[in-house]
């Protein structure tokens, strides 16, 4: 399934700074970037519960945001895209 | 349906930064902001295909990123949350 995870990390500080980099890497290793803090990855439900509880792990619940959609397997028709970069296959299927 | 509103806009020159109010204010008159550039609008079929239009027109299609994703209306068990700002309520429904 495609799952869409998107995130605002604080980054006044240091450390938040540091967390951002964890964050996008982490999401790097599993999915497509698409914009700046958003994140296309196709991952079964196992791939997914282990990719949102290390995610949950990197960010400060009290200053940074994580959000998860899951788009189900049928996503070619849900998503659409507007603008410079438009999204790379991902597994050799066209995201739109 | 639940219509998830991404965007990325190159602010480096004033314009751009002319372009992201614009777009922000667009999508804040349609639905809730959840993130930093991520919205979450309630849209009826037309409503989205004239929004998506008035966003599309908004922004410089060399420079900058629109994505849009649709949840369909059984968005509630699609969407999770991790960290600070919770989603507030769209229409009496709680997201998550």
């Amino acid at each position: 399934m495609l799952v869409l995870i998107t995130y605002d990390v604080n980054t006044e500080a240091p450390a938040g700074r540091k967390r951002l980099r964890k964050v996008a890497k982490r999401c790097v290793d599993h999915g497509q970037r698409v914009q700046n803090s958003v994140f296309e990855c196709l991952l079964d439900a196992a791939q997914y519960a282990v990719l949102k509880a290390e995610l949950t792990s990197l960010i400060d619940p009290a200053l940074d945001s994580l959000r998860f959609y899951q788009l189900g397997n049928n996503y070619k028709s849900k998503v659409e895209h507007v603008g410079v970069h438009p999204p790379f296959e991902q597994d050799g299927l066209l995201l739109f």
